[in-house]
């Protein structure tokens, strides 16, 4: 979902960029007009996000998949051990990448909370850290599970790398904590098509893994601005639309996660109060963004998305590998959505 | 450049798809609404360059230097010994990604035109092809020196890999002479952020070189219709829409091709005619859609690259790395912009 008031100004400078004459699409990347587009989108990052000046800021194509690959390319050089903590199916296919390029035994799995279908963030014992692992690993937020890191893992000199695909922007974070905090943007930050890096200037180096291909290595991007070659420059205009929004509509990010909050606050309340409808995850480990819930029954579950489809809701049934169902309230979800919603859920529960 | 009744249709559906409530940028890749967007733009563009059955459409991310990279890592299997012709700054990049990856040793240069600035597409000597390579390396039309390769190199049974990024739907290609076309959307397909590959159905194999990142194999994409992982959604719609007005608008790619031979005729007949200003391709090897050219005065060049873009034509400096002009005619450009711009250089012409 994406708030109504970027699409407007989109649609409104689809022929026009501000007197340009050209669409975004039609510009040159090397183009002044272009280049104060993705620079004034780092700029507003970097802002927004009060990322400190010892990070770097990269545009990239391909996807959280094209990081699980990334990561260890660049970043298991020196003892070429990893930690990683499973917490789902996008930190597994982590996992399973890293395995891939480093070797099986080379992957430490410090924790995993696979034995309950990934329904809480388990307690992580600092005795299985890897004190020379070459990073160490976390989803911060699992948008099937709808699970959320409730602390950020203390990994002392290792390098904390994060996946924040469905959590970012939407609530402030120590970036200081990190190495590598890095997103998908197409949850909260704009359209498919972008992933965002924030990278510890210290962790780019052109000492990489041997045969790692120049278009994989953080470094190549680092020193050409994120414009190595041609980035996919209407995704970063429509990020740069989000970030305004987040700054001059919402009011920074401290409002955007007040605002976060007290919905999640409510859908929260009404599922602990529902007889029909639970939630599936432990509290402790709630997720702000994606909230999974059941009825108990698969038939009343999936005469319920049936029937919250017809009535208008999109996207409600829940993730194909998990079944039920998933409330997906991301920043551009207004209150009065969830509103909505909970009243539609109370009907339903009252008539069966 | 993107046709305008392109932009006008994105824009006008940016918050409402065809009735679905949802602007495209929202959908779920998962969703019915856009798996009907990314099969219809597969399928136009099957339809539009008749590409025969035995040949997969693959959307991807990356750009062409992200396939500098995947040829080898997913074709290089047999030998490890690969053929290249360097007829610019892209097929250089591209031999140079070969030599990384496959050592320097089993990257053969066939041919190249480097000793005078890439301004010809060099005679091939079939003597210097390596018949067991595994596959034969091309860039069809070179954007920056503005040649084109004027017949496809007969490869025997070795595949034939083509980047045509700046030709792509500009006229019609025998699909069946190529192993893999790929193409960087940004010049005649779509925005930037989107890749077309369109590869033989035998060159895909899990047999890859060691190492090979998941994201970077070709099966990945295949055995998940460019949907492993969320593909750039966006992009995929806006190439859709130009696919739509190639076929629909244009009359599909013959009607296309006379177009643009229009377009560059006339360009290319004013500057055989000018004493001032002068092609610098050789005849033979001349593109449709990028003509350079010079004054033969570096200051003459300056000023009418400054006075052309101050009366409203843009992109019209060379490239960085050659200097001079350079006149981008795409499929976009009408050839009423093409007439303006002669007319625009007669009265500098008659001034200077």
């Amino acid at each position: 979902m994406m708030p109504e008031a970027v699409l407007k100004k989109a649609a409104a400078e689809m022929l026009d960029y501000e007197g340009s004459g050209q669409s975004v699409m039609e510009m040159s990347h090397r183009s002044k007009t272009y280049q104060s587009i993705i620079d004034g989108c780092s700029a507003l990052l970097r802002e927004v996000m009060q990322i400190p000046d010892n990070y770097e800021i990269l545009f990239l194509q391909g996807g959280a998949s094209t990081q699980f690959a990334m990561i260890p390319l660049n970043l298991a050089t020196k003892t070429g051990k990893v930690d990683y903590v499973l917490t789902g199916q996008w930190a597994k296919k982590a996992a399973a990448e890293a395995k891939l390029l480093l070797g099986e035994e080379n992957v430490n799995i410090v924790a995993s909370s696979a034995d309950k279908t990934f329904s809480y963030i388990p307690e992580l014992d600092k005795s299985k850290f890897n004190p020379t692992a070459d990073y160490f690993y976390i989803c911060m937020n699992n948008t099937i599970y709808g699970t959320k890191f409730p602390e950020i893992p203390d990994t002392g000199d290792v390098p904390l790398v994060a996946d924040i695909s469905s959590m970012a922007l939407s609530q402030p974070l120590p970036v200081e904590k990190f190495g590598i905090l890095y997103a998908g943007a197409q949850k909260n930050m704009g359209p498919a098509g972008l992933t965002v890096v924030i990278i510890r200037k210290d962790l780019i180096s052109e000492n990489v893994r041997p045969g790692t291909p120049t278009m994989l290595r953080f470094k190549t991007h680092a020193d050409n601005g994120s414009m190595y070659n041609t980035p996919p420059c209407y995704s970063i205009y429509m990020c740069k639309l989000v970030l305004e929004w987040i700054k001059n509509e919402i009011g920074g990010l401290d409002k955007m996660y007040e605002l976060n909050q007290q919905k999640a606050k409510l859908f929260y309340d009404y599922l602990d109060s529902s007889k029909m409808f639970k939630g599936t995850v432990e509290k402790g480990s709630r997720s702000l963004m994606n909230i999974p819930f059941v009825t108990g029954s698969d038939e009343l579950d999936a005469k319920f998305v049936k029937e919250s489809t017809a009535a208008g809701f999109v996207n409600l049934k829940g993730h194909r590998t998990v079944g039920g169902m998933r409330a997906s309230i991301y920043n551009a979800m207004p209150i009065e959505g969830v509103e909505k919603l909970i009243a539609f859920m109370k009907e339903f529960e009252a008539n069966n």
